[in-house]
């Protein structure tokens, strides 16, 4: 019997592309096997897609409920220990908390929750439960990202004097000049999309990339965000001044409105002996640039990489993988941590980093609302 | 029960780097599920490699010959229905005839065989087989080769009237150089690696993905081999000279003692009205250039991509998807064509290219040892 | 007799770069002549300097003073025409002012002044002069720079709704840390450099280039500096949050702790239709964003570039020019004015566009030191 | 008095770009004086192109006899010392002969001669003349050419073993594919453009090229030039097969028919140690790359660079330089020569550069007219 660890999926059903990219992530080192869940609202539509994908159809399940209290009734061993939460966001906090609850460990999609207040109950709920939980950054699971991380912790920059991580979409500009197109997007109703649009949902991957390479905690935010029109509700463009220390500084850039961009996060980091560039939408090139000396352009599958960022490509040099396998790298984290193998805390992100990124979000906010003044994140 | 089609592998086990890339390839479209094979000479093997990757051992078998009877025993429907055959290239002839002979599906690595007169055999036992058959090229499957394609076959480059295809690899070089090593590597070994070693494993992609974007047919060729040392007994670099026609030409130029050039592919294409380029170790990036005009950077995903482009992509711009990805769209047109469904020609790659590869081997060889002549292709 | 226009430079003699590129962009379009000026303060070495140089040394001066008052006894025909001041830049002021008094032409190097009541007092002393003044922001000239402009004043772009520009250097970091040398780099003393290190000298650039592309006035700043140690009295590093209006804002990124950048000026500005970006330190390409397009790539010297950035490149495409042809671009325009034929405001910075930089620098620094708040610009 | 060497024209007025080339190039180091010429066959032309560039008009003459009898009258320190020769290149020879008879050092623009005769000719003339002479390959004063010198003359290579350049332009195709306007321009003529027009105009750059970075000296070529119509006499397009020795091979590629590609001269040298990689059209940019280790992108101006390299970079980095300046480094090593101060023989291309650019192109006519065999260079 096949030994793969037993996957179920909330949401991700129909068209959904996050669906795409977890499924084939998770099957990418041979380590999940896909078994049920509910991928739809409707259980009639959750089937037909599970005949779709190719899956048998006896373990999608009406609802959460139902699949908890259904999969609780098989034997340990035949259990799905993995449930991936792909469902709309404010759906992730009751389901991760419903599923900590009942034993089971979580990939949970980013934003964590919708408020900071529920991310810090899913932690306590986590603590009880003493299960695995991710959070799904993405990018963090590129092999020249985890280099970043692999260089800067062997001290390969020296202390880290300034941080600039951009996250820039131009995808919400042929919608936000339409009084009716921007009135009836969903991203742009709080009641369904919470405080924020454009730090909400791009400029917390921007703050976890930052804190996950470069080891630094953020401890204050000051934010100018841009709502364009006064009829719209949330921000769709912000720029956020970061203090790591007195005298560490850092930013974040942060749009939706720049126009025709498509996926453009970068990140520059410099420290006192050298600095770090990377480019998600070319994530193959590391550029590494030391005072007086040549540019290095660092590449995957080298040997001159670290460990964990060896562990993230699975061809040699020259054969370029993509976001598909980065997040396959971050579905084999989990897997090894559910195996109880040894793992490397930047395989995945975790509850915690989410928790810090639900925080950011508000923290943001705040600042921006009572005039662009300096707010403290949490520790 | 599911509808996804039944593959088998022969070879790709162990840490092989190609079965890796065949198994992710077959999962990304939902449309494979992988039910046993051979996937190494000894049984043990293959059924420990089966439990790792976490399929059931009861139809891994001992060798093709058991794979065939046994399955032949099996209802139809429960039947292997595809079969990858990824073992070392001399066995690539005889385990595809006897797959077709017996009515299998096949998808083959390249190079097909080790001579084009297998190759001949082999396409007169798939007319009687009737079935389907595919060659890896693996670099079709990229978006941006598709879109190529898609805008030569629209004339968007007018008559071609020059083309330039570059292959170049630094692997062999830390051998090369050293008489023993040189001496013990089994792609310099005639008797197990065929008449060639460049022109063989990467000269063939060239000359494939020549025709695959241009719809062109080279008639001539003249090639200039370098064998580097007296006692190498295989091309490890080589220069051809390429005729269309009388006024039409071009050029490819392959090595691996390119020193430190990892998988270094590009194509440029010129015709009388624009050119394209393109380079494998950045393919989500084509050049389309005309007189006068701003250089056009296309990038996958977007509406202004051919159907046969756009069928390539998973996410939405500005997610880069890589070599696997590429690989996972050849196997979802072979699915198409295996299901009875409408597919596009370029979806993947035929016996009768992989035929047109190996003629293209023995010619460029042929050209060489006559010193540099003019060798005709057939037709 | 040439028809040149005589030319005096005040400072840039000894191995002074400015001087350099001054004097070799006065050359390019056969417009100037260098005649004499005061190169260094001790007389003897300004002559030794002219002779190294290859000009005469009979208009070589003592100091400012005499050249004035010897080049007024000259019939105004064989007078100096234009004088470059290229000193430190608290002598700017002080010449600039005594110059136009004296109804010469001015070509000044940025900062303009060392205070911006400074600049206003040379304001009004142009007015009565009415003559001649440039200020040599030398980014300006290059071609895709001023088409830039061009595409902007088209309305390519529609209604801007962001701006990020960013002026990145690494230079200071090998001093910075060492408490000895970063007391002793005058660029760091406030009696030698002003309020200002960091936004004086390339912050400054940023603002210019913002305005000149654009055509939009900033209207507040909120500014985050860094010292980095507290003995270090000049900023080294800053943020500035840029606003047009309520909801048009933008971004200057500036730093000389950026570990191992050279030169690194980098604008992105996006509209409603589109977005621009260019890289001063690869000038030679623009990239044309739209919705749904392919990316375009402008470059030099074709026709499709406007009036402005054709009348800056000197070869056909492919032929790349730098950063002397672009302060060449500089000079012909003031050349232009001078001899009274018909220009393009986008020639040459004004000395409205050096007061307007003033302003800026010493806003942002009130603003970083009143605890990063608001402050307006003046009109 | 100026101690700046005086220079002389031939040709050059009115549009040339070739004349602003030098020109703008002979400025730089402020090292040469323009004191006349003959720019024009007609001399009033002459003597108003004189007066439009602002020189005096009294050493402008009617012809070139004309300039070395009346030349020769002058005192010698009076004399006009180095004379470039800009014209036609059917009159390069007679010009450069006469000039070289009577005791003028000569900057020669390429093709040095029409024939290789006449190359030999002009040799031996030089011998006696003992002047100096240089040809004027403009890409070898690239600061990253002159570095690629460097590092391959310091064994930073190891042994040479495949060289691959390219030179592609696209100009003719708007003209070729028109029979009217293809029999109209003279670089297809073979009375007015002589016996190649791609070979003679571009190739022989690409041939000046690697023999100027790698030290080597090509022995035999075989090449394949494309005319693409039957009525049209020279070639457009060729690529031609290079051995330096046995196992040391290489190719040439160049075209004019690659549409839309501008000026693309591109450089590859394999060595057993490591390859060198340069792009013209980007040409601050010199990428090292060597087995196992981060691609190393080298930049003008940085102290890593050798002193030939160092030489030729005027400001610091991240400022860049282009063709002007790439031309007047060559004109600087000019300088260093005619006034007897040491130089580097990297500084300037001789006329045994030349030369062998002679031989190069009726060797590779020859071997395509034989039907693409391997011809001879001459040592």
């Amino acid at each position: 019997m096949s030994k793969k660890i037993k996957l179920g999926i909330l949401g991700g059903g129909g068209d959904s592309l996050i669906g795409v990219l977890h499924r084939i992530a998770s099957t990418m080192y041979d380590k999940y096997e896909l078994i049920g869940g509910v991928f739809n609202p409707e259980i009639e539509e959750s089937i037909k897609f599970a005949a779709e994908i190719g899956i048998g159809t006896d373990r999608i399940y009406k609802d959460l409920d139902h699949l908890i209290s259904e999969e609780k009734k098989l034997p340990e061993e035949e259990r799905i220990q993995v449930i991936s939460v792909l469902t709309p966001n404010f759906l992730h906090f009751p389901m991760a908390k419903s599923l900590l609850e009942n034993g089971f460990n979580v990939i949970c999609e980013k934003p964590l929750t919708t408020t900071y207040e529920e991310a810090k109950i899913l932690e306590k709920t986590l603590e009880k439960a003493n299960t695995v939980f991710a959070v799904t950054y993405t990018y963090t699971g590129y092999p020249m990202v985890r280099q970043m991380r692999n260089l800067i912790a062997d001290d390969r920059l020296g202390k880290i004097q300034k941080v600039d991580v951009q996250y820039y979409q131009g995808w919400i500009n042929p919608i936000i000049h339409d009084e009716e197109k921007r009135a009836n997007t969903w991203r742009l109703q709080p009641e369904k999309a919470g405080i924020s649009c454009c730090i909400g949902d791009i400029g917390t991957h921007a703050f976890d990339m930052i804190e996950y390479v470069s080891g630094l905690e953020v401890k204050k935010v000051l934010a100018d965000l841009n709502y364009l029109y006064e009829d719209n509700k949330l921000d769709i463009d912000g720029t956020i001044l970061l203090r790591f220390s007195e005298y560490v500084k850092g930013v974040i850039r942060t749009s939706q409105i720049a126009t025709a961009e498509e996926n453009n996060l970068t990140v520059a980091i410099y420290g006192e002996k050298a600095g770090l560039k990377w480019e998600q939408e070319n994530p193959n090139y590391l550029y590494l640039i030391e005072d007086g000396e040549p540019v290095k352009v660092l590449k995957p599958g080298h040997e001159y990489n670290g460990k964990l960022s060896l562990d993230g490509t699975k061809l040699p040099p020259g054969h370029p993988e993509g976001i598909f396998d980065s997040m396959g790298n971050i579905y084999k984290g989990v897997a090894r941590a559910v195996n109880g193998e040894e793992y490397d805390p930047g395989e995945f992100p975790t509850l915690k980093d989410g928790k810090r990124g639900m925080n950011f979000i508000e923290k943001a906010v705040e600042s921006h609302q009572k005039g662009n003044i300096w707010v403290e994140i949490d520790e």
